[in-house]
């Protein structure tokens, strides 16, 4: 391994450019080292923008570069479990955005490939690394508010994605509420044991024809005694809310939302602010930094990383128990999916 | 009638107490008339704090009398339905405390008693008078955040009842969630239809021995498509913690607690602040007063009461049902009970 | 004496009126015996409202009725000090509105006559009754802040006072900072030394064409080395603004305004909350009954009363120093004043 | 000029290693080409961590490199005026940090040397690109809170420099006010007139020996009309404490501090927050990127820079005239000075 971590970056779309520029601009001990993505004109632009020497459209043979240490995989979902098999196979170090895969048995094949190499995989859940979210998941673990008895997760979207996308994105639990089932388990240190799901289509009928909900309420129990609620909006005005908020025997911690700036108007009818941070590219631009970081580290100096293939499975089949929940009406355990 | 509305309470326990204090002091077009508690020493002590004319031991021997107007029931629970039947019968006008009773039954029949009288009925559901609650209530009635889609309800109590309280309250969900069921009806506008429970004991098991819960999560569906929660917890170790959160398809509103002062104070370690209003007598000081003034000024001017008995019985259903998910581990219909 | 405190109060104009309001309602040691207003009708209508049972045109003669313990004197500011001397001499204990005069020898004559007379005499300062000052001041009194290095005081009205009144009332300087003067002498524990004013005419020309000023910024230099800044205006569209912060070696206490409810509202285009309470009397209500609770508790069980002669002296002289620094353009002493 | 803008800094300490990783890593239009420093090692250190590929202990014969078009002067203070006058003449883009000079002779002849040559000049009042500042200034300049009447600047650091600095450093109204007397002449939009101050030492007797002092409160008069006060202090034991109000006809706008996460924690006894950002390099981190960002910008499309020489000089003249109002005790005109 050279001085510096060499990275391939697999898919060159809106978050392969994100991870790409921070590697480049914020991450000294890694060089991004060459882009693939099958369409080649965008490989092409993001390495024309960060300076990235090396370009290709074909992943595979990128994973078998003999100087790439590790990959990026941030192509489209349905690929990503094909690429981890991969790139364990080439002794590859492995950091992967979330999902797996939409299917268990996709993401027990891949988990697979992973142990038997014995490389590490990351799975990109970023929220983990936000401030907000760490010091909240500290304080508990410190005990600071004693035994969890109940968590509340709140989690909207300014607007809905493109239809086209909720029609393959394997709909909210799985491409939107994934990522607070997996902060659910990060918070309550603890496995979701049953969940029970209250499903609407409030936003945009659209999104209801296209065989989805766009609001839900899903009810959690987790194995320590913890009782959860989590809910989901494709739509919030206001803008992106992520908040939480952990009660226990001893306190209760609450989070607020990232504001542009800390002004506040006092006018003739009404004390204003400005709006949240809008979306994800804003509200967590530091927590994606910090999950690189993380990973980069974790391969140099040969630690685990802090989110694990299980931390990448355990949330799809969560989602799928939240579905099933919905689908038939009653509390579903997650032991029946797992 | 008098100029003034002349009032007999029935109870002198704390709640009486507290209204007889209100009655007094700051409800100019009210006057209590005489207090009746079975327990004469707690009437005749309230009588001469508050400087009342008249005491009695027994509160159907006052309800006859024909130099009361109004009566404002505040004995025990068991006593409620009994005392709002006579009361009717002898056409006074009847403010009562929550809840009318434990039992469907008995609600019905003084429901039912206070129609063919024509007398008016008011329930101590205060909390729907407290500024915040109220200013809710008020902008999702004005359509400022659209079509209510998700209603969360937090609240928890600073320590538990004595366990003798907690063994003939009904438990919970009929002497605590009462209240919130309430609050939910009022914020979201619409019936609840359905409900699911998660419960457990995480406060103290000698409550779990005595066949209740002290820690529940109730998701709710309500008739106009909103999705509500409520979080109930015997023990706050911060105080008192009531607060509501109401998203909708044009914004959201949120309260916060009620603070004894509006200071920050910045050490070397930390930012503090002082801990919220204890409990209900201090945060809803005010909400008690403008419920009864509010009651005063509905017979008065002859105008219907805002709390009606239609809302002192459904809470009741809904906890039932409420229950019923509990112990069933499935969503419960709440027209199953009611 | 009675067992009750049996006050006169003397001035049955809006303040008057409030007193009275308080000692009827939350006032259990103390009973209003008689309202005196050379005004008849004044009192006659207060009488009536809160059911007191005498009135009186001659606020000298209900001085000398031997049933009267103390006085309350609420009066224009011209009388206070005339009829301080009168009760004193009379042997009433006495509560008095601020000032107790526009000039310092009628100030020293009334005092005077109470400290012969070995009476009680407290001034109106209600403030330091307000839950947030009196929280400021005992964090600073129990060394929680260290020594206190800056303390800024902010204090502007919703509107200005009629202009008549801004003629007669001695100006800015008397009719409204003298409270800030007040609270930064109660907050810091220690005398003004030196006061530096920068004064202008922003809020309406009609209130210079009288001779005052609306806007002004008074630096201040205590003895113990504190620095202070005070900051009125006589109009902030927003409300009611009253606000303190005090900076000292080991941190910092800040205050906030109160609001009439603890919602936020998150629309479309911003975040937003309603207004804080809008003027004086909804802003302290409970420092009126405060103040005058203590009041009556002093004299009942006969200890000093926590807002002293010396204490109504003292902001008038620093007011006065304030207008010749803004007259004279230069810091000015109070000691060149008292 | 080649496309990206070839930059040199002179100077290697803190702020200057600071703007080195900025421009590397998130100025994509400019290219660090050569650091200079007189103390070669941290030259060297800066140009290896950073892969800046040229470095010099002689700044001056950097300026006269034909490849460089703009120079970053981070130098100590005592050499920017100097190298200012040089890179004029070498008709380079000069970006020089605060104060220009000590001397206003010295800056003077700076700023002459740049007008002669044409050239552009910003100085690093960085805080002019702070989210809070500039939306206060953008709210103030579209009239949304009317005529300033009142602005209230406080601004303290975490600790004292190293009292080798305070000797040298030109004091706290040239090392630290001279911040906000930029602040001041921005926000209000309006030339300062007059100042008076009031001063003391109260956080180290090391730093009054030194000849300065440590805490200070300014009053500032504007020619617009508006009142301002600065308040310093060398040592908030809570943090870097940098908040602003800014008081009109028709609002108020006030800043809160920034905070590392909006965390709040209830516990038995308190509410409590982490502190704030302890310092300059956390708080401002967005504000140094912004402000060379625009420095860019303006170079290569040829526009003005936002903080002319001008707003170089008058903060010097202001800290001038409020050094001699503490000398002389009295009120000081800018005038006086400049």
């Amino acid at each position: 391994m050279s001085k510096k971590l060499r990275i391939a970056v697999l898919g060159a779309g809106r978050i392969g450019r994100l991870h790409i520029g921070n590697l480049s601009a914020r991450i000294s001990d890694a060089e991004v080292k060459v882009i693939a993505d099958v369409y080649a004109p965008a490989a092409e632009k993001c390495a024309a923008d960060f300076s990235i020497p090396e370009v290709s459209s074909d992943p595979l043979r990128v994973i078998e570069d003999p100087d790439v240490d590790a990959v990026v995989i941030c192509s489209s979902t349905d690929t990503h479990s094909d690429l981890i098999v991969a790139a364990a196979k080439a002794k590859k170090q492995i950091f992967c955005e979330k999902p797996i895969a939409l299917g268990l048995d996709r993401i027990d094949a891949a988990l697979d490939a992973v142990e038997k190499a014995g490389v590490k995989l990351q799975i990109g859940f970023n929220r983990r690394f936000d401030s907000n979210y760490r010091r909240v998941h500290d304080l508990i673990q410190a005990g600071e508010i004693g035994d969890l008895h109940v968590l509340k997760i709140a989690s909207r979207d300014p607007s809905p994605p493109p239809i086209e996308y909720v029609k393959v994105s394997g709909g909210l639990f799985l491409d939107m509420m994934i990522h607070d089932f997996d902060m659910a388990r990060y918070l309550a240190g603890s496995e979701v044991e049953e969940v029970f799901t209250v499903g609407a289509v409030r936003v945009d009928p659209e999104i209801g024809r296209a065989g989805d909900i766009d609001t839900a309420v899903v009810t959690l129990r987790f194995e320590n005694g913890a009782i959860g609620t989590i809910d989901n909006s494709r739509r919030a005005v206001y803008g992106y809310d992520q908040r939480v908020e952990a009660f226990g025997s001893l306190g209760m911690a609450e989070t607020a939302n990232r504001r542009p700036n800390e002004v506040r108007i006092y006018g003739g009818s009404a004390v204003k602010e400005d709006l949240p941070l809008n979306f994800f590219v804003e509200r967590y631009t530091e927590s994606y930094v910090a999950e690189l970081k993380e990973f980069v580290e974790c391969v140099i100096s040969d630690r685990p990383t802090p989110v694990t293939g299980l931390d990448g499975r355990m949330p799809v089949a969560i989602g799928y128990a939240a579905k099933r929940s919905l689908d038939e009406h009653r509390p579903v355990a997650v032991s029946e999916i797992a």
